[in-house]
């Protein structure tokens, strides 16, 4: 089996039933390790799995399905088409109960060990590349000529659970309006946007790469980074492309000058003080 | 008039007006009086009924046509469409009117009486038993294989008000995030779902029961515990059950289990302080 | 040119480009200064455009398509038709960039003067009487029998920004659920409902006043009473009315009788306090 034809299989995986089972294993375990912080902070007195089990489930099912909701919102099509499906919401509530409810926590404390969440983290990359061709060919499919929208698409797939956070920390009584994926985008966010628009462009026959590679290569540097990340303890890969951007483009460069301006002598100690400040 | 025409003449009561004033009624008392509490709570300084009138009347006509817009939201039909019967909003405006502005507050004095209040939260019963039943009938002509659907299409349409109203308190300048009814599902919330899903059973002829019978019978008990309630100052009557539910399936039983093997001597003790704690 | 012509020209001036700009701009800075007072009451601890621009603009592209995003929700089209027209949103883009990100904050400076600040209100004016306009001839072809979702259309497309105003600070870290436009509703929001009742009740032929004149009035008022409320200082010239209107029908008087009889000999300073109050 040589290279290509190992891109070829990644490009033909099945998400059902393995990769989506992934997928809702990953969401679930964002809201329960976000309400164990907060079980931290006091905030929330008891163990909350044990108290508000409709809220925690309510919550779950938002970040699991948050994909088809924004998809049904952008769109306009019914917010019952998410039930079309039955199976999945069972398959989803199954996996919540078994990451929630587990006597003396044992799947939980399973999907804690390093490299076990490693794996999944990994298989959740490959789903998310997934998603995100399937929001941009979605998109591409219903209005060919607007590659923004395709975009925002592709995005609403993939960082799916980051956008959704918000409301679903909302309904089990978290509010946090200065913790929001805009203020403060991700890893995920970057991701998927990038990846979005490599898509967008090649369905727009403007940069000629075989999907298969484009494709194939989007889920192995997503699986690399995110192997870095966790192993390395990197941080977010796109942080300097970010400040480079930020420097140039959002008034970074201007500050400094101005500051440059004001104390024109020591003009060192100022750009030690923007680096010490970005 | 025999036992079975009475319930039939149960399944055939019209709705508008009475009713629908009925629903508006509560809707609007249900929005006076959490102003009220706040107003109590020295939250909101003045009289908030004679400062934002404009509030409080928006917020009042989201809990009346609550059930509308979730369905709109749920099956996609235009919002619009709420606007389509101007007579219902004309009147749930009136009562609104009526409930909060009344010289000397006399009306809303006169619905605070006890018999009075017994005597429209009935009506308010059988008023959401009918909603139950449209919901699910709704959801099941245009998905009639979705039992989820139906069921939650009968929830939204029961428990309207309850679901609405964190966004109605939105509306009047309240944020409550730790009283959403997903923490603390109520009564209505819960009788709701237990008569949609036999409505849904009886739909998809899973249990053969006449509808007169279902229908009445579900009026019936509710309106049983709704006065149970007022008048004896019972509990939500669901919370034994549901307390058995929880010990069972969300892991009540093996945090006991578990407390009691941390000190498995007065294991007696153990139980009694889950029995307190629960 | 007489003053017919002048007002028929008035009502076919062309939105796009200068126009759309101008609404963008006003946009743009009501975010802007918003995350400005914020700065101050050093909620925020750093220049936020600088931290982050991903949260500005998005925030600022929902004031600046508050209006499509609303009627896109109350018509049930789908929110992918708001990217229709990417130049608008390119065009958008380029006036958020140009308002927060311009070399020492020279463009927003420039905004600053008080006489460039008049004109653009003024001008925002046009647009705001164009677009209500828009609004309501768009819910009177689809529903020409509705004249409350008529006047409803109207407001959302002339008030877009005020109501937006809420979720766009939420975007942008901002929380303040007791400054929304619900609880003190505001000039533009007044002046938008009387305009779009004018237009509604032109429209269906209740009142017989040319449709030039009503529009090229509508529009002179607003510019009026801007400018005078800009160079004046005169607060919102709806306030008398609403007084009046608080104190006859939403129990301002009734308030008063009740002060009065319960202290009945010094009715006067009775009467004085509530003035005093008002």
């Amino acid at each position: 089996m040589d290279f290509y034809s190992l891109c070829d299989a990644a490009t033909h995986l099945k998400m059902y039933p393995v990769f989506d089972v992934i997928h809702y294993t990953m969401m679930c375990l964002n809201v329960k390790e976000d309400v164990q912080k907060s079980d931290g902070d006091s905030i929330v007195p008891f163990p909350f799995s044990r108290q508000h089990p409709l809220a925690l489930w309510f919550s779950s099912m938002l970040m699991c399905f948050a994909s088809q909701i924004w998809l049904a919102l952008l769109f306009n099509t019914p917010l019952a088409a998410v039930f079309n499906n039955p199976d999945s919401i069972l398959i989803a509530s199954a996996v919540w109960y078994v990451v929630n409810y587990t006597p003396a926590d044992i799947a939980y404390k399973l999907l804690s060990f390093k490299l076990f969440k490693l794996i999944i983290s990994c298989m959740k990359e490959v789903h998310r590349v997934y998603g995100i061709h399937a929001g941009v060919i979605l998109a591409y499919k219903k209005y060919p000529s607007q590659y923004l929208l395709q975009v925002i698409a592709g995005i609403l797939k993939g960082a799916e659970g980051e956008i959704m956070l918000s409301s679903a920390r909302f309904i089990i009584g978290l509010f946090r309006p200065r913790e929001s994926i805009f203020l403060f985008p991700d890893f995920v966010l970057k991701g998927s946007t990038v990846i979005s628009v490599l898509f967008v462009l090649r369905a727009a026959h403007i940069i000629h790469i075989e999907h298969t590679i484009v494709f194939s290569c989007s889920i192995a540097v997503l699986i690399y980074l995110r192997i870095s990340m966790m192993l390395l303890g990197t941080r977010d890969p796109f942080l300097p492309f970010e400040n480079l951007i930020c420097s140039v483009i959002f008034g970074g460069m201007w500050d400094a000058l101005r500051r440059a301006r004001a104390e024109p002598v020591n003009g060192a100690i100022t750009s030690e003080a923007k680096l010490k400040k970005s």
